[in-house]
Parts: structure tokens; sequence; C-alpha cells
């Protein structure tokens, strides 16, 4: 019926109601993903969870037809499909419990979008919130992480401007297809987005706007971060959903703490009293994720030993390379690196941000 | 030279330079507290740590006519001397490192006050950690407790307020003799402190303003509470201090965040970052000081099994008679109770936050 399981994974999604967990039941029975559409009605009808509906959608005959249409419109519109049968899929994101089958993309993911910070908060955010969120998703940026958020108002919007101000990268997910931007207002913000990153969605191209699904939507916003920092939210805020998903998944909980007597923080602190690490300012960030930053996979699936060191500009790249485990004061990186006085001294300091370098006493430097 | 170890104490802390760790060696070697001044000057020299200016002062010929003078000057000012050899020296204080020997005091300490928390932070604070640590106090004093701070301008002064607002018992402790108050504009809160609680101090009646003993001051500060509560503190605040010696004396640290964009609130955020307890509400205190408070010995040494039921009031005491292990409706409590309905239910969530009601499904209520 389908010829590849890039197709197979298409048509799974498309026809809905076959999450990650039947997925692998109904991959196991078939012997493989494509085999899956072989299977007979019986075959599938025994396989445990799956509902008649759902039996009815995966054998409904006009399934092929509908796949080649999806994929004509997703190119007509400028989408990307990956599959979690391409080798591009993100890998952080392929190691959660349930990742999407299928992710359409407009814009791009890089290697480097593996050492991503996931920024999420309330929708009616504060002057003091938003202000934070913008902060914080610039640090992460000149840090060298890729901002990622799920271009609601409030926090989500001010977290990608704050990375797209820093020149930085900035993925948008999205609980609605592609072939609209939720909400509607942020059209400008998702053009902007794609040009330095990418909006992305689960959801087959013409999906409706349901905020049934925002909250599953939240699992892809966390699994594409090695951690999630709630910027402002209240007691019942989505953005808990984000950071329970985190947890879930084993990535970092993080949030930044406001006044006590404001309702929009009580679940940051909620959080903070949790276990969930306060964050003041992006070294507290930086501080936890060195570690995990170390051992991200590319989405090629090669380790890489340091990702830290794939989004380096060429300034820091060359100070770098100067530096080993001998101290050296910043007149002999100058010497050295060939550089402005000034730009080393920037250079140096966002190398220290990444934990890439640290200084010791009397202004002298050495490779951490 | 001394007939009792109350004058023996008064007349060490009077001399100055010997404090407990010296007291006690001094002790040790004597056999008594009294004993002390009978020691040959050889007896006292050979005592480890004890400088020659600490033995001259322990054998100045003029040492007994001073103690008396002091003595004389404090009950002309109204005040009490309380030493550590006294039955109703405060227990809590006492079982710190290293107590006073000697507490001036004017205004009286209750057995009550055994069940106290403290408030500080700084001299600078904003309108925000002022009117936390107003609530804050109020509350606390709402549920029972006496509130400690040290008079200071700021969150010190906000907090005494904050419990004579809601007509609690507060303590001040001052870091220079009782003859005059300091800050000098706190004068009259000073008086409202000695009506509903006490103001002391550790040093002689007539001991100046010296800066460098303030320090030392707040360990009495928070040795005299369950919990140290930090309401805002920049990094270099001399709560930060108080908050140390909590930890050192094994009570408990809570810290109030507010923005991380400002800095008087650095300190509170250092506090939570390293392990304090995030306060918002005066339940995130109670939540953590309820099984240490049912612990805590009265100043006359029985262990009171709940010294919650202490600070009690008329109502209080009626509402909880009428309750047991049944749960019982807010009307069967009225009827029982004898007492108006708003009094009943203010007096019921009191009792709740005091941990000594439990409220259960249907709004009826049972002893916890």
């Amino acid at each position: 019926m389908f010829e590849s399981d890039r197709d197979a994974l298409i048509a799974l999604n498309l026809a809905g109601m076959v999450g990650h967990v039947l997925f692998r039941r109904l991959r196991a029975r078939a012997g493989s993903t494509r085999a899956i559409f072989a299977l007979p009605e019986e075959g599938l009808s025994s396989v445990e969870g799956l509902r008649a509906k759902a039996v009815e959608g995966l054998t409904a005959p006009d399934l092929p037809d509908r796949v080649a249409r999806e994929k004509e419109e997703a190119a007509r519109l400028g989408l990307r499909i990956i599959t979690l049968a391409d080798a591009d899929y993100p890998s952080l994101l392929a190691s959660i419990f349930d990742p999407p089958l299928v992710l359409y993309l407009r814009g791009e993911l890089l290697p480097a979008d593996g050492l991503a910070v996931a920024l999420v908060g309330s929708r009616r955010a504060s002057y003091y919130g938003e202000k934070q969120a913008r902060r914080l998703a610039s640090s992460l940026a000149h840090a060298g992480f890729t901002v990622v958020s799920g271009l609601a108002r409030g926090i989500d919007a001010a977290s990608h401007e704050g990375a797209l101000d820093a020149d930085g990268r900035t993925i948008a997910v999205l609980g609605c297809g592609l072939s609209q931007v939720y909400p509607p207002e942020h059209e400008a913000l998702a053009r902007r987005v794609v040009e330095h990153g990418a909006v992305l969605s689960e959801h087959p191209v013409g999906f409706p706007v349901l905020a049934e699904n925002f909250p599953r939507r939240n699992r892809i916003v966390s699994g594409l971060a090695l951690g999630v920092v709630v910027v402002e939210a209240g007691r019942a805020s989505g953005a808990l959903i984000t950071a329970r998903w985190a947890a879930e998944q084993g990535r970092e909980v993080f949030a930044v703490p406001g006044p006590v007597d404001r309702p929009g923080f009580a679940g940051c602190h909620r959080l903070i009293k949790d276990g969930a690490k306060l964050v003041e300012n992006v070294e507290d960030i930086l501080a936890e994720l060195g570690p995990l930053a170390r051992s991200v996979p590319t989405p090629q699936g090669e380790i890489v030993q340091d990702p830290r060191l794939l989004a380096l500009s060429e300034g820091e790249q060359r100070v770098l390379s100067v530096l080993d485990s001998e101290a050296r004061s910043v007149d002999e990186v100058i010497g050295r690196a060939g550089l402005p006085t000034s730009a080393v001294s920037a250079v140096l300091f966002s190398l220290e941000l990444k934990h890439l370098v640290v200084q010791l006493a009397g202004k002298r430097f050495v490779r951490s």
C-alpha cells in the first residue's frame, strides 16, 4: 500500500488515533512500519488498545490518495515533512516516550538546534515577565542555544523575540496544522522565526486549532529541549504542563521567581518548592545544562563531544583555538588570535558563558 | 567576690572579652560560675585563649562595684537582667553554641515566646518587601507566633509593626545597650514592642552603638526563633548573616522571592538556590515548623506537648475543646461551642492555619 516507511508514517499520522505506543505495537505485529498497512483487518483489530474507529481509518481505501495530496499540499506551502524514519528527525525529541510520528516544518532544523532550551509561560504575562523572557532568550541565544517555545501570546512571543533580537535561533511548536498561524496576530513573528529556525507541528497541514491539543503539543516543546524554563505562570497555567512533560522526559526544569503578591507567579513558586531550579540569570541555566549539553547526539546519530562547539562564531573558534590547559593573559590571547582587544574581551566572556573557557586569578584564561 | 552565679555572669559580661566558649573553660577550671572570680591570676592566665587584657578585666578591683552600679542603673531604667543561671533564660537561645551570658530586657518574655519566628531583611527595603514583611508578621502573629527581629529600618521595622498590627507578640534584639534605642527614630516603635513583648540586648546598659557588633547580635535574633525568614536581602545584606547563624543553629531558613531584576532580592534567591524554603504565605512557614513547634521546651525546662496551645485565644480554646477525631460540620461546632457563626468560621480558619484542625470534604472538621 505504501512504498516507504516514511509514507506509512505520514499515513498513520493522517489517519489519526495512533500515537507512538500503538505505532510500536502495530510495527511489532507487522514486522516493519510499511507492513502495518498490509495487515489484514482482523490482525489490526487484535492489537491491544486499537479502537474500531482507528482500524477504520487505517483501512480506508482513500488513504493512499490522501497521503499523496497531503505531500503535494505540504510542498505547495513550502513545508518539509520529517518522519521518525528520517535521519534528520531531532534526536532529543526521538528519545521521549511518545515522539510525534511526523513533523511538518517550515524553515529548517540544524544540528546545533540539539542545544536547545524551551522558555514558556503565561499568555497574559506581566511587563516584568515578558522582560525576563526576552532577556533570558537573548542571553541563551548569545550562549549558542536555540530557544524553543509555542508562539503563544505573552511569554512565548517574548521568548522568540528575545532570541531573534540576539540573532539567535528559535523554534516555534504549534498546536495546529501549518496551513495557518495561531494566534493569527503572530504571523509576522512566525515569518521571522522561520528565517532563523523553524515553525513546526505534528499535525497534518490543514489540522484545525483545537485547544484540547495544546497540552500534548507541549510535550514537543519540552522534548526538543535540554531544559524548560517557566518564566511566568499562575497556578493553572499550561506552562506547568510543559514543566511536567519536561520532568517526565528527564529534562531540567527551571523557574523564574517573581513577586509573591501577584498570582501570575504562583506556578513558578510551586515549581521551585518542588525542586525546580530558581533562575535569575542565564548562568543559572548554563550551570545545570553544562554536563547535559556535552552528551547530546546530533540528529544524524553521531555523538558530538561538545555540541556547544557547533554554535561557535568565527571569533570564538579563533580564540578557542589559541587556548589550552596553559593559563594565558588577555594580551597573550590577543597576540595569538590576531583579533582586536575589544573583540577578544567580548569573545572570552561569551566562551566563559558557554563554559568552554575558565577565567583564573589575574585575568588569565584556560580551556575548561 | 560574688555571692551568686548570677552576679558572676553579670560581672563576666561587664568585664567583656569572655564569650560562652571561654566561660565554659573558666567554669570547668573553677568548678562553678561564681568560683571563677576566686581563681588566682595564674589560674586565669593558664586558661587557653584568655588574653592578658581579659585577665586584667576579670581581676580589676572595682569590678564588684561596677556590677552593683550596673544593677542599680538597670533597675532605674526599668530593665530586667536575665542570666544563663536563671530559670527564665529562653531555652531555645540557651541551646545555641554561644548563648549570651546575660540578657538585658525591657518588657517581658512569656513561655509562649518559645514559639517564635524571626523576620529579617534589608534596611533599605522596597515597598514590596516591607509589605510582605508586614503581611507575614501579621499572619505569624495570628497563628500564635512571636515575631523576632532587630528593630532596624526597613524590613525589621515592618516585621515588628506587622506583629503589633495583629495584636501579636514581638521581640526586638538590639546591638547596643538598652540606655538608648537604635536607630533613634524607632523609639516610639520600641515602646510599642515593649508593651507586647520585649526589647533586649546582651550588652551592658550603657554599651555604645558599634556596627561591628551587629553581626554577632544576629545570632540572638536567630537563636530566639525556630526559623528565620529573610524577606528582602541583597547579596551583601546582614540578613544573610542571620540566615547563616540560623543554619548553624539548626533552625529553619526561609526566604521570600522577588523580582530577579532588582538587586535587593539577590540574597533571597541565593538562599533558595542553596536550599532555603521559598515563602509565599505563612502556610509555607507553618508547614515546615509544625513538627519543630511540637517539641519546644518551655523556658522552665518542661516539654510542652504542643506549644501552639499556649498561644490560643479563648475562642480558639472553646472551639478546639468541642472538636475531636470525629468529623463535625460548622453547624455542629457552632452549637457545641456556643459562639456566633462568624466567630466560629474565623476561629476554625485560624486553627487550620495552626495545623490544630483539619478541614475534610463537605466543610467538616476534626482535630489534627
